[in-house]
């Protein structure tokens, strides 16, 4: 068995790791573009930053001992230009003597990524315009950040975007980000992102949303960014990462089917529409695994799994991948935002049935210190209750449970069974009720008819409805829902004869907590009463959400 | 309905809750004992060592609030001492006044805990023993603590034992633990707990294990703890810690029925054998989780859950009690120690087959600042892959692949599902490969065949093996297991005839990885080999534990 495999990062070293394994007699040649055939792609932005100090340590799998370890013929500089898929030959140019070779395969892995997109924009070639792949973009970005630049303008706000940004601020570089979207991290839903953006903005960057960058042009001593808006900002460096683009060309001339986003079409064994021919990584369309439809998202754990499975296949094992979740997560200035499964506006593209809930528990016990506010929204089926995605964002714990509801996704569990796990419980390190337990019984109340909820929402077409703040008095002075009635929780049982029984209620409290009482105190009297989602706090950033963008 | 909750923390709170969410017409009465109907015991640790500053912080639901926000009829200082089945009714008593009356209920539900077990050591009534369960002891233990006390001995080494040792050090006192078990926290396993002894001595914990406390002598200015072993030591008080009891007499005196650890017995309903009366939190005896047979596992989720579902039941609902798994986590001087599902001790114990292994992986990627070794131990059905219970110990991220793992078992998950869960991955916060994937890629290979592996043991009639250490020469002379022969891993292939055709051959490296490498290696070429699980890390801690204690 002779096994080519196109690239080595992620997805194209796991599959050659698994198939050695699995096979030790077998000829496993990759062929990497560039001079590395393994880096720590995600530590890069950490690099530039400084908080990753030691360039060595971005090398994770170093030649030597992929060669030795692994028996590997591991060759970098090593280019693919052509498939020749009847004579199940690749073509390969050795970048450092320019000498082109054939290379024939028994089975051929193609794990060429993903590059970032780079649009036409005039001036985007200068080279004052940097992009962040690979470790020669990491050692340009890191010279220049640590060369005496004092601006940079940074292109794109997805994960890329905001890493750079925090460790461009770590080296005191003036900040700016251009988004075309109106929301940092566009994977997220929107009113999750408001409190990651004050943040980002109260450490320094500057976010310019719902414009985009029509040139770039260079100037005596750096760079001037004119914006769509029609401002032009002056910098030393600007930094494009608007997202990436499958590199399935080589494969689409070979004639490997490609979907409409440009990955490379993929079964489940990881197999294009050549059966010798696999993909994995971020140049593979795979299945989304909530929706089943295909999709494009470039994340470093599915490529590894994928390259898992495509070796898995070549040996004969039965190994399916089960599609991508889109569980990720960023840091951002020492806060965390993460997801898995849908969002709310794939959801809503989809024109799939949902809902949702938001809750904002503190990480551990409110009694220790050091306990912070997490926001928790859940996206469910409200008929079957099973979970459709899940994000949080916050300062400490949010990757926990983001990681719990992922695992819960992935065993196909629902709503009702995020109230029964069992998790663990000191008061450092979470509640006898954990945030993912509330979030069960929150969704499952609903799904079980115990309240309806509503959601803060701008719609001005929305019938009239009488709001109901249950919150002691001191909290409604001190800042409440335009036109609501203050009814403390404590006294709504003695004056409900104060409510309308012919219009709608809508209860809310702080977070959620005192409005599900409230709204279960109501229903049980007989009112038309719906509990506000995720409280006051919920609301009010929906409401700047709406004034701020 | 008039519903009567005996005991008001934690299970009785849940249950009170609950059911006035479901009726707001209900009558509900929690009859408490103490002077507070629902306290944070789970943080009177941390109030004695000062890390909770406020002793206020500890009053969780204050009595007002549960009275005007809840409308709960709640009553401190009331003892129930008789229930009277026939009747329907409890005699309780008021403590304040010592006046008695009867209470009559349609519902009743016993939530009355677990008291500390105090066996009848001679001096145990010293008024320098102490115990910890309620707000009392925590002041009684606090005061004791500020002023002037230098020496104290624990007795016990389970949750409470540790907490309080690692409290009263951060007050300076010096601490004997004394332990009758071969290991401290006894629900861990015994090699999992050595790298965390080691750390509570380096704390400055003496740990007297195998030992036990016979007398406690007042003199003058302290006390004299004389141990079985003979020593005695001095000190300014004792802590007794060494388990609880169920507080089930008063229902057992009703001819409520109780298993043989003293628990009342429940269906998953939580009703006890009158349908009238339900049990719920560390008063009730439950079904394990994994094993489906009756336990007694005092936790505080649980026990919310349970009053929850005695509540529900009450009011008609379907739910059901799914059983405790017995998650559980302890903070040791800032390292963590969590487990969920069965123990290994726990497993052979019931006959159960199982297989294990170890892994020891970073917290997240080796290259970002500030990675920690921590050990995972995954424990398995060898033939299904069913996943029967896991624990950790390490620095960061220990509770977090826990509660992955234990939502996994909740959702009757496998080994092969662990290899598949997408969690969050950035280099701050995990591996592209996290260690629960890890533990499932490594689990699933032993239950596929990939390699078989064996672990460390001192047992001398295991017959005589090749032991093969596959790390680099400088790692093989900083130290190895007696007898081992050192081929690195790089050069393995080339040395085979080295190697004996008619022994079997235990490979071992560092943590495993290696290791699996060179047993697939050598599988493929007709070897009968092993993989030594967690590598010489497991097997040195296992050779400590053998030689320590």
């Amino acid at each position: 068995m002779k096994i080519v495999i196109i690239g080595g990062v992620a997805g194209g070293a796991s599959a050659a790791a698994r198939a050695r394994r699995l096979s030790d007699d077998a000829e496993i040649i990759v062929l990497e573009r560039g001079p590395h055939p393994s880096f720590a792609n995600c530590g890069l932005p950490y690099y530039v930053g400084g908080e990753i100090q030691s360039r060595d340590k971005l090398l994770v799998a170093p030649i030597e001992m992929l060669r030795q370890r692994h028996r590997l013929d591991v060759r970098v500089h090593a280019e693919v230009i052509a498939i020749d898929r009847p004579a199940k030959q690749v073509t390969v140019r050795d970048l450092a003597s320019d000498r082109q070779y054939t290379e024939s395969y028994d089975k051929l892995i193609v794990s060429t990524g993903a590059a970032p997109f780079r649009p036409h924009i005039p001036g985007i070639d200068s080279d004052r315009v940097l992009e962040l792949r690979d470790l020669n973009d990491a050692d340009r970005m890191h010279t220049v950040a640590t060369s005496g630049s004092r601006k940079a303008v940074i292109v794109g706000a997805g994960f890329i975007g905001i890493e750079v940004a925090e460790n461009l601020r770590r080296r005191n570089i003036d900040v700016t980000i251009v988004e075309l979207a109106d929301q940092i991290l566009p994977p997220w839903d929107h009113e999750m992102m408001i409190p990651i953006q004050d943040h980002v903005r109260e450490n320094g960057v500057e976010l310019c949303l719902q414009d985009s960058a029509i040139g770039f042009d260079e100037t005596e001593t750096g760079l001037n960014i004119r914006l769509q808006s029609g401002a032009t900002i002056a910098a030393d460096f600007a930094v494009v990462c608007i997202g990436v683009r499958p590199e399935s060309k080589l494969a689409m001339d070979a004639g490997i089917a490609c979907g409409p986003r440009g990955g490379i079409v993929t079964s489940e064994r990881m197999q294009t529409n050549d059966p010798d021919i696999y993909a994995v990584g971020d140049v593979a369309e795979v299945m989304d695994f909530v929706t089943r439809q295909p999709v494009q998202i470039p994340l470093a754990g599915p490529a590894n799994r994928q390259g898992r499975i495509a070796a898995d296949h070549i040996f004969g094992r039965p190994s399916a991948y089960r599609g991508t979740q889109g569980t990720a997560i960023v840091g951002v200035f020492g806060k965390t935002a993460a997801m898995t499964g849908q969002s709310e506006k794939l959801l809503r593209r989809s024109e799939t049935l949902y809902e949702k809930i938001y809750i904002h528990p503190t990480d551990h016990a409110g009694y220790y210190p050091g306990a912070e506010v997490m926001t928790l929204k859940l996206l469910f089926d409200p008929n079957t209750g099973h979970i459709l995605g899940a994000q949080g964002v916050g300062t400490h714990g949010v990757d926990k449970r983001i990681d719990v509801i992922a695992t819960a996704i992935q065993g196909g569990m629902t709503v009702f069974d995020l109230e029964e796990v069992e998790l663990c419980y000191a008061p450092q390190y979470g509640h006898a009720k954990d945030a993912v337990n509330m979030a069960g019984f929150v969704a499952s109340g609903v799904v079980r008819g115990d309240q309806t909820v509503v959601h803060a929402t701008s719609d001005p077409s929305a019938p009239p409805v009488y709001v109901l703040d249950v919150r002691s008095e001191s909290e409604f002075t001190a800042g409440h829902i335009p036109d609501a009635t203050n009814i403390p929780i404590e006294v709504l049982r003695d004056r409900t004869d104060e409510l309308p029984r012919d219009r709608k209620i809508i209860a809310y409290c702080k977070v959620g907590q005192r409005g599900y009482l409230a709204t279960r105190v109501l229903m049980q009297r007989g009112f038309d009463v719906s509990n506000l989602s995720g409280g006051y706090l919920s609301w009010r950033r929906t409401a700047e959400a709406s004034s701020t963008t």
